[in-house]
């Protein structure tokens, strides 16, 4: 089957990352969300993003602008799932919502829509059976679709295997690197091992073994990143890696987490709120002399 | 105090770099080895490396043909630890040689001699007694000391606090960036980070949740690296990774360690044995069309 009409469930930060990528590779796109205001700032964070990628990646810039003004915004279900071949569904990461949203859109979606979610922790299989169309029914995950390049393809147990190529080619078609979990796997591929080697950090931060810069350093310098662990926490949210680290039952992740802990409850929430192991703006170890 | 004089003890792969960036730093560098033949190809090796860091890093070759002139190559220990400000051991890891070594040296250097060893997963608490000089031995422990530039601070709970900042000037002018680490921590800090991603990255495997290639994608992309886990698996050397992963007690790790053990059984070491995980000299993750 041949995708041409791509709908997305969802205008935050995922979602209109999504549908851009799409409406840039050519697709007809609609955007669906219940808040007005979300739409109307979805549209403004394209724009943003369109400038950003023409001053760094050499997109052309009405070339992107066309592209933003090609796609449907609407709070309207049927207008937003009128002819779709697939649905990416970016709805808010709570259980609830995102089951009542497949239950809406499993009974109005056309019969050739393909169903996928592109929740970061939450399973695809939980929600399979709602939509009404579990074989049909698959994980694609982003990561942030223009910087980390990746979508994950997850089938839940009674996901037609058929579906994997065809959403393989999408992923490509969206200039990801498609990736396939062969069984449901809380955090896909990367986030498992992303979580682990921050755990690693955690621990070697409340065992008092290192410092959070000594730590970071490490990991900068042995592998040329930009950034370590704690900087990557940051960047992530301490409330997302909480949320994360607060669920793992050994000793190591619950003192981690009760370290994250604290820090959230001074409102330290990382770059978003201006702090969180380093502070922003200009965090330490973006510094020149860091590394000295 | 100044360090002029530096002792190196072991001319295998690490020593040999060592003393070569110690003489590039201008220090007076001796090296010492039990086998005349690690000598002659300890010589080799630091010739050819300045040839390498005369292409791709603007090294001055003369400066560094002369440096390497200058370093005394002996299979005599008084010779090697003659007036020796630091001596820094990168002998076989093996406790027992490395114990005879100690207790060898520990006898005959100067009483101004600062004593480190540059383990990778050995403690420094295990042969601080018998060097004789406990409250000055501390583990110093180098990466690849021209690509990955960390050198680790490793005091043992007898070694004087005023050492650390010796060895972190000592480091900086061997143009490491040097990180503490305040407590004996196998595998200092780098070496656990890599081992829990990587740990990760084995359960992915073993749980055929993922295959190798899509794991190492996953990585590659996500972080904008140029190997994923299973690619580093291949050039640490699978038995290496063995040996650090068949000592875990987690049943993960012994899934993981069982599965090294099989490719190691078949002769399968990784890079330096033309195969691991991936085959050499091209392995696929090195191809231009990986990540298509
Ligand atoms: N932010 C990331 O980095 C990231 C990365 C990968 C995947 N994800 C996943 O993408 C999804 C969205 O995350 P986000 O960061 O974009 O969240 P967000 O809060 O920025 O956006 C969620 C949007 O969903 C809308 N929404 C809520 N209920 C709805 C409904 N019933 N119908 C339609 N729209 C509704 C909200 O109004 C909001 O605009 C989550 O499942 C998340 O796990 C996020
Ligand atoms: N190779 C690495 O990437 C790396 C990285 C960091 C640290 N290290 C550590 O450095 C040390 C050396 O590792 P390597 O990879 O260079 O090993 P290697 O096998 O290349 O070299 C060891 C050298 O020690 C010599 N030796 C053995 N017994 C001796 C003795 N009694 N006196 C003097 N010399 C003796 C051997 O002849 C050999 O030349 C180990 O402790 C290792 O853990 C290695």
């Amino acid at each position: 089957m041949k995708i041409k009409r791509v709908c997305i469930l969802g205008a935050g930060t995922l979602g209109t990352r999504v549908a851009l990528q799409a409406g840039l590779s050519g697709y007809q796109v609609a955007i669906f969300d219940i808040q007005p205001k979300a739409l109307e700032n979805s549209q403004k964070l394209m724009q943003k993003i369109v400038r950003q990628l023409a001053n760094n990646s050499g997109l052309d810039d009405v070339a992107g602008m066309n592209a933003i003004a090609a796609i449907t915004f609407t709070d309207n279900p049927n207008v937003a799932i009128w002819d779709a071949d697939i649905i990416n569904e970016s709805v808010t990461e709570d259980p609830e919502i995102k089951y009542a949203v497949w239950d809406q859109f499993g009974k109005i979606a056309p019969e050739k829509t393909i169903f996928t979610t592109n929740t970061s922790f939450l399973l695809p299989s939980m929600f399979a059976e709602i939509s009404g169309r579990p074989e049909r029914f698959c994980a694609f995950h982003f990561h942030d679709v223009f910087y980390s390049k990746v979508v994950d393809i997850m089938p839940h147990p009674g996901t037609d295997p058929s579906l994997i190529p065809v959403l393989m080619e999408f992923g490509k078609s969206l200039e990801q690197v498609p990736v396939v979990v062969k069984k449901e796997n809380p955090g896909y591929l990367f986030n498992s091992m992303l979580m682990a080697f921050i755990g690693a950090a955690g621990k070697l931060l409340t065992g008092e073994v290192a410092s959070i810069e000594d730590i970071d350093k490490s990991w900068m310098v042995n592998f040329h990143m930009h950034m370590g662990p704690f900087g990557i926490l940051d960047s992530i949210g301490l409330d997302t890696a909480w949320h994360v680290t607060n669920k793992l039952p050994d000793q190591a992740s619950q003192r981690f987490a009760a370290l994250l802990k604290a820090y959230i409850d001074k409102g330290k929430l990382g770059e978003k709120s201006g702090e969180g192991f380093y502070k922003y703006p200009n965090p330490a170890f973006r510094s020149e002399d860091f590394l000295l």
